[in-house]
């Protein structure tokens, strides 16, 4: 590994050092791989429109920013029990409605109501919770990707070609990420790993994250478009293809980012395994299958420009949705921290959940 | 049909009138859809660079703006008939090297070489000869995309979602288009049809160029990025693929833009037909199969780089095949000037090319 790696994001304390009140600081993943610049979130808009407007982004890493939402709603209260534990809720239901396709933000809000609503002597008190809750979340998002990792480093042969999609990478969880957390592992483990990176259109998170994360930590990297994954599939180039997810149904079907569904079905048409690396906290067992999970539509200028530049005409109707979902029969193996879910479907999954 | 088409090339005769010397216009698609601009061509370096840059692009759109360039080599001669001969020939040698991929490129070449190796009384006679093909290679382009039009537009069912890619439209050819032909004869036909424009990265033919003809010519069209075509498919919005092609090989096998095989790759997996429309000079016969033709690959900046705005970490690797090959077998029809092969093979394409 050759670099360090940029920490997504990370909660300051105030100047005196002590870790309330504080901000939290996010990479803002929107300037990058040009400049590297730090985002500063004071308040619960400041994280609803970091979440919104994709200055942060990947399921796990957008359920860590909203945690810490909450406690910056709950510290501008600075009043008695009542009020600290209000706003924590009205800063948990404000947050939930930034963005709908990835569950791990809800997970992450239900996990911090949960913490609100428990027993607190006092409003500090109960802020210190809260803190320490998100800071939990947070922790745990660590270990989780190293597990998933450990698991799924175990999966990949060596050496390994292996196409992504989007960004499931250290930039898109605390660190480590999911499906390159798994790269990242086998790496480290000695084996001989080059990466694939699809760009993903249309908003290039990997041209502009997963290229430049792999680069950082010295991992072969070699881009290319969307609509070339299934040529170089079929010529020869991809030993089997990892991406991360947004919400997986309790049948295995899985929403990931928009693009993910096309490297599925020509991965099983070529006959290659297609691995999803996601933590427990992005199963949502209230959804039988994929077709209940909302999909985020997002606005047309995504498509229609990029970076101010106008590449298409003026007012030409587009179809702008930011996931799509793979059923489960495309799915080889889901690896998440608490081991490897195959062949993916309810009971497998609901075993290896601990939750059958 | 709301608008006039842009007239993709011409050929102008000196100031007096009189067509030779002429120079060679074109619709610089460059600039497409944000200005459009006339590139006019004098010699064979600047036709050589136009096709090379993708001032013109399409398959048989390149091939009547390589006979035009022949042309021009041939007037700069202005000497005996050796002379001219002899720079039509180097012409079209030199003129070979532009693009490798769309053998209409070689097919209209080969046609100029005949032509200029054949009985003429003078320089000029020659010439006005060489004027001539070039001419009817252009006429008979418009004509058997009408062709093709009237032939795709029956397979066409009322009303139809199509989803397209990259530019296989009047920008593509002389005018009227192959699969985007199909359409405006399905129109005209009197046909209600909707068209989903994939954007077609890198270098956006879809959004830039299928979008702007639509639209000129009064079709709805919904822009989408590449991706995002297999989950159109998925979520029941299209109901066929049409796609042009740069080159067919003797058992079907369809080399066309990057991008198009995946879509090919879910359309079967959907039940849906995939439609490709080309002319008769689009076959290779030459070739049996798809894995012998040769695939450009491009400068790693059209993937880097959007629009001018750098998008991806500098040096990072980039694979950049401008063409993938579709198999025969997941081909519904090839919709030719000459009529329809379907099921695609080798019998149904030499019966129907009449080269049984």
């Amino acid at each position: 590994m050759a670099g360090e790696p940029l920490e997504t994001l990370r909660w300051r304390g105030a100047p005196d050092g002590a870790s309330l009140p504080g901000a939290l600081e996010l990479v803002d993943q929107r300037a990058l791989p040009l400049r590297v610049e730090t985002l500063r979130c004071e308040d619960v808009e400041a994280t609803w429109e970091a979440i919104r407007a994709l200055a942060v982004r990947g399921a796990p890493a957008i359920g860590v920013a909203a945690a810490y939402g909450v406690v910056l709603g709950a510290q501008a209260a600075r009043g008695d029990l009542a009020d600290v534990r209000g706003a924590a809720l009205a800063a948990a239901e404000r947050l939930a409605t930034s963005r709908p396709t990835a569950v791990n933000l809800f997970w992450a809000l239900d996990r911090m109501r949960h913490a609100a609503e428990g027993f607190a002597t006092s409003g500090h008190a109960l802020l210190v919770a809260l803190l320490a809750e998100a800071r939990a979340i947070h922790d745990e998002d660590r270990a989780m990707c190293r597990a998933i990792g450990a698991h799924g480093a175990r999966l990949l042969p060596d050496p390994a070609r292996v196409l992504t999609h989007c960004n499931a990478g250290g930039l898109a969880t605390a660190e480590h990420g999911t499906a390159l957390g798994v790269i990242y592992s086998a790496v480290a483990a000695g084996k001989r790993v080059e990466v694939l990176a699809c760009e993903t259109r249309p908003l290039l998170q990997g041209a502009r994250l997963t290229a430049f994360e792999l680069r950082a930590r010295g991992v072969p990297v070699t881009l290319l478009t969307d609509g070339m994954a299934a040529f170089a599939m079929q010529r020869g180039r991809v030993d089997a293809v990892i991406v991360g997810a947004d919400r997986i149904a309790r049948n295995g079907d899985v929403a990931n980012k928009i693009g993910t569904y096309a490297h599925a079905v020509a991965a099983r048409r070529h006959g290659l395994p297609f691995y999803v690396a996601a933590p427990s906290s992005t199963f949502d067992l209230s959804l039988e299958g994929g077709g209940s999970i909302p999909i985020e539509e997002r606005a047309p200028e995504e498509v229609t420009t990029f970076a101010g530049v106008r590449t298409a005409p003026e007012d030409v109707a587009v179809w702008n949705p930011a996931f799509d979902v793979t059923p489960a029969e495309l799915v080889t193996a889901i690896i998440t921290e608490r081991g490897v879910i195959s062949p993916v479907g309810e009971d497998a999954l609901l075993a290896v959940l601990g939750r059958g």
